[in-house]
This record gives C-alpha cells, sequence and structure tokens, in this order.
C-alpha cells in the first residue's frame, strides 16, 4: 500500500529488532615476546561498520574487537581481546545467546610457538632466527560446528588471488549460510579503506558481486541479504518496533 | 635579573629558535606477505610529543613516522614510512640538514627473509611453519657513524630487563650523545601510556633518572638536557627569537 511505502521510507528500518547480533572486527595481535607481534593490516572498520548498522536497525549487538584505532559505535557492548585465542575464548561465551554471528576479524591463523618472558636481544647484527609459527583454532569452523537451528553463521573470506574459488571452498568446508569475498587487493576495497567491493555468496551457488560502496553501505547490504535467512524471526521489516 | 626571570617566565621558551630537529616516531612493519606483518606495541607517542615540544620551542621538525593513529603536530613536516628499511631511507635523505637526531621510533630488528607475494594460505591446519628473519639496518648506529662535529644524535632504549646496563651498552656501542633508558615493563611507562619514567644517561658517567611524567614533560626535560650539547648554536634561551 501506499501507506506502507511512505511509512518505510520515513521510519528508519528497525528489522533487526530482537535479534542478537555478535560480530567480530579487528585484527588480532599474536605476542612473540612483551614488545613484538604478528599482525595484520585489518582495520576493524569493516566489522565496526557492520556493528553500527545493525544497532541501528535494533539489533542487540555485541562486539568482538582486536586492537583498532575506531570508537565503539554508540549502543554497542564491546569486548576487547588481544590474540586470536582470546577473540576464541570470547565468541565461545558469547556464542550462545546470539542469533546472527558474522566473523568479520582478521584472525591470525599462526602464532609464535614460544612466547619470549622478555625482549629478545639481538645478539649478533649478522644472524638470522628462526620463528616457528603454529596453527591458531579456527574460531569460524570452530564457532559454525556448534551452531543451533536458529542461528546464522556469516563469514569473510579476504583474499588476494583466487577470489571466489578461495571464498566457495570456505563457505563449504565451514558450512556457512553466507560468506562475504573481499578481494583486498583490489582498489577501494580492503583493509584500511573506507569503502569494500565485496561478492556475496550462499550455499546454493547464488553469488551477488556488489559495487564499489562506503562500508556503512555494505554493511546494510549484508545485513539485508541476511535477514530472511533468520527463520526464526518475524520478517516483517516493522516487526516488534 | 628580576627582569629576566620575569620574561623566562611569561614567554614561551623559544630555545630551540633556528635548530633543525629530526625525530623518528613509532613502530614499523615488516611484511610477510600483502596482509601480514610483524610490528610492536609502540604507539607513536613519546616521539610525537617531542616533535611538538622541539617545534612549539621554536624548532624546525621533520617528523619521519611509522603508522600510529596520532595527529601530527601542527607546524611539524611529517614522512611517512612503513618498514624499517623505508625509514632508514627517509632518516639518510633528512640526517645532512639536521642539527639534532632524535631517535624515538621502536624500528623492527629483524623483518622477514622472505615477502610472499600473495597472502599464505593455510593448507592445513596442523602443520607449524618455519619463518626465518633476518636483522635489519641499525638506523641509530648508521647515522651515528655519518654525524658531523655539529650534529647531536640521541637514541631510546626500551627495555625489560637490566634497563641501565643494556642502554649504556647502547650508548657507547653507538656513540650516542645521550640516551633515554626506558623501562617498559613499569608501570606507567612505555607503549601506548600517556605517561613515562624514563633515565637520561649520558656518555661521561652521569645519569639522571626523571620521575613518572606526562610524556610531553619528559620531551621538555629531554630536550632542556639535550640543549647545551648543541654547541655549534647559541645557548641563550632568547637567542634567534
Amino acid at each position: 500500500t501506499i501507506v506502507r511505502r511512505v511509512v518505510d521510507t520515513l521510519l528508519p528500518l528497525r528489522d533487526y529488532t530482537g535479534v542478537h547480533v555478535l560480530v567480530t572486527a579487528g585484527p588480532t595481535r599474536e605476542p612473540l615476546d612483551p614488545v613484538r607481534f604478528l599482525s595484520n593490516r585489518s582495520s576493524g572498520k569493516m566489522g565496526y561498520a557492520i556493528a553500527e548498522r545493525a544497532q541501528r536497525r535494533g539489533a542487540k549487538v555485541t562486539l568482538i574487537s582486536g586492537p583498532t584505532s575506531l570508537a565503539v559505535p554508540p549502543g554497542v557492548n564491546v569486548v576487547w581481546v588481544e590474540t586470536s585465542h582470546e577473540m576464541l575464548a570470547a565468541c565461545q561465551s558469547h556464542f550462545q545467546m546470539c542469533d546472527l554471528f558474522i566473523a568479520a576479524a582478521a584472525v591470525s591463523d599462526y602464532t609464535p610457538a614460544q612466547r619470549a618472558p622478555h625482549k629478545l636481544k639481538k645478539s649478533e647484527r649478522d644472524g638470522d632466527i628462526v620463528l616457528t609459527l603454529r596453527p591458531t583454532p579456527d574460531i569460524l569452523a570452530t564457532l559454525a560446528r556448534q551452531k543451533g537451528p536458529h542461528q546464522v553463521v556469516v563469514g569473510f573470506a579476504a583474499e588476494t588471488e583466487n577470489l571466489l574459488e578461495h571464498a566457495r571452498h570456505k563457505l563449504e568446508a565451514k558450512q556457512l549460510d553466507l560468506i562475504v569475498a573481499n578481494d583486498v587487493t583490489q582498489e577501494g576495497a580492503g583493509f584500511e579503506k573506507d569503502t569494500n567491493v565485496v561478492t556475496l555468496l550462499w550455499p546454493d551457488g547464488r553469488q551477488e558481486p556488489l559495487p564499489l560502496l562506503p562500508k556503512s553501505a555494505v554493511a546494510d547490504r549484508l545485513l539485508t541479504a541476511v535477514r530472511p535467512l533468520l527463520k526464526a524471526r518475524p520478517l516483517e521489516p516493522d516487526a516488534g518496533t
């Protein structure tokens, strides 16, 4: 109806009211010693944008964040972590309560096998040193395996080559409900940027490439794509408002 | 005289007028691949505070900065770098022009021996990987060796044990004019904090421990301690203003 369309246009979308969204964001840091660490270029902007948009659309949002320099979106409950092990523990303790888990963090997949209690000294200028790196637990796969029938799990695949192939493999191997494929080498996409270029992939083979958009708009398109998957919740856009 | 004391109190100190100060700040990042890097906990706050205070005291300041989330102090010329090799190159190209070089950056002393052109894939979940790390050039020692008779070179020693011993060794081995010893494990000191606890060490054996102070006050105490070493420049506090 016309009235409905006018209402939809004028009122902010509250289609996530009553939905508990758990989002991870940012990098993790894997310490070699008290001073040095292994990390990655994630700024946290994509995950923070998802948290902010979900909260605006009515969700109760818990954001599990690695170290970033971003402001926490108003109304979002944040849990700070540093290492991949801390991020896994925080996810484990919040996962049962959530309806939707979106893993936007760039979790280190390797961590130093040993952590020195004191800053490593460079004794000689010329010698190489050898660092053994151990795989970290796969947070996304671990939580996806624990998924209840009412829960939806969404992953990100940040890749620098063979984007869609790697992303579809990850979607299937981890039994996700949706994956966001993100070619981080593309102009205007990926880490530290305010815009992104992604493709959404579903398990049934469907895929939807999105144009270059601000990360807040990518977050909104993602939340709109995910909303019908939340079957246990009312689908009406104004439900619960 | 009384007039002089009143003037000193009321007017901002401009004792670095005509002095060109080169400061390094922040961490460096040493890439393993397009996404991952090795870095450290330096926030850049100490180096930025030195740049800001030196500029306020009349110096022409060039700040060579690794990745930080800090605002550049007004009036300071900033050169952005990422790796230790880029920081060395930037220092080399600015060193000849400076009267005072203060190396406050936490330069990575190791870098991955190989850099993968694409994001490393974790093919198997269980296998450790071995990373070879190679020593980086020692920027402070390199520049100190190139020091002209009018130039003063100041280093930092961020340590987690045997602080003064390590610092004095570095002061002598690199032939610095002054070193700032910084126990980064101490409460209220070191990386990511707004305060610091340091000891200044001179080559003649003198040392001066400073109390817990805001980093801007540490910067001022350091600049005051260094000023008499700049022998080629007039020592009067109001010279050149």
